[in-house]
């Protein structure tokens, strides 16, 4: 499968990448600079070497999937590109054979009360310092549930979302999910897993779905 | 004050076209069909002959407000456009100093029962043959809501929005507005006073407002 993921070189993207190689695909990274790019992803990465918003249609649907994991750093002035960029993706990919799997944060996940955990957030003391990430995550969900002509997918990670290496996973749809020891918590491999799974077998059309760890012995 | 309206030779955004010269602005019509523009704005209309897709931030924030009334006919498979289309603006309009006004309809007024008429629109037989302008329209708005670094605003019309002429107009917030006769009607000379005055005179920012008919004797 012809997999481009868009910030390839982050903590998540770079798992992503590694297990789509692994598992024998052909998966470009594209990103805006290549020599960052090569330090994370190795010398020989396939790379396509562009910002985002320069993505041409037929940049894009060379693809047979587009996996959107571009992200700014938390506190960032710069987060309401993850929902510019969404937005743009989807305007290329309309009536077209390119399907898109959207990275959008946990923040749009419920909670055990039932209301997403962004409510939660909006209340915490000095959260617009950092809200600006995990809200503008929140708003990339709602646009996709806006658009019925992508074969769109979107995942969220837990809230705890860590580096760390793939032991397996547990998949729900859209509530916080909780480990044996009351954690939610994924690991960036454990993220990897599963977007490949979800790629060679798609399961979840135009919806989003949320993996944790599995737990362990 | 310079001002851009994009779908210029359209029904309502011919009129704002008008209104505006006629009040001593810098009007600019943005088209894809510069012959079609000036058999409806005349042959010395000030033209800028381009998709909207096209624009670029330097063609747009070289005007003080880029008036977005770009729309498809009802039943048309492109309604998709009327929300793609605003993100793009609203990307390229992120902290500059150009005001953005958006057409975004009826339907995502409030019904006399508190609920959005679009809601209504949903439930009505056959509605899936014509309702993708009147739900992107509403998509426009969810989208703009979500925006907070863009001196936005937002206009509805009524849920009968015809041609004719200025009689003046009263303004709403974000219900369907009845007149005594119990119409909710807006005329496109209407829409166009309310338009050139709101930007003459901001009073809604980052927010939707609604005109309807002034009462007739």
């Amino acid at each position: 499968m012809k997999i481009a993921i868009i910030g390839g070189n982050g903590k998540a993207s770079s798992k992503i990448y590694e297990e789509a190689i692994k598992r024998g695909h052909e998966a470009t990274a594209i990103v805006r600079n290549a020599e960052k790019a090569q330090a994370v992803l190795g010398e020989d990465a396939e790379l396509l070497v562009k910002d985002g918003f320069a993505l041409t249609k037929e940049d894009l649907t060379r693809f047979d999937v587009i996996v959107d994991a571009f992200g700014v750093p938390m506190g960032s002035p710069l987060a309401y590109l993850h929902m510019d960029l969404a937005a743009k993706l989807i305007h290329d990919l309309r009536d077209t054979d390119t399907r898109l799997l959207v990275i959008v944060g946990a923040a749009s996940l419920n909670m055990p009360d039932g209301k997403p955990l962004i409510d939660q957030l909006l209340q915490a003391p000095g959260h617009e310092d950092w809200i600006g990430v995990p809200l503008n995550q929140s708003h990339e969900l709602a646009i996709l549930q806006m658009v019925d002509n992508v074969d769109w997918v979107a995942i969220s990670p837990q809230r705890n979302f860590t580096p760390g290496i793939d032991t397996g996973y547990i998949m729900g749809s859209n509530d916080v999910m909780f480990d044996a020891d009351g954690k939610s918590e994924l690991t960036t491999g454990n993220m990897a897993l599963a977007v490949l799974d979800e790629l060679e077998s798609p399961e979840n059309h135009q919806e989003r779905f949320t993996v944790r760890n599995a737990d362990t012995e």
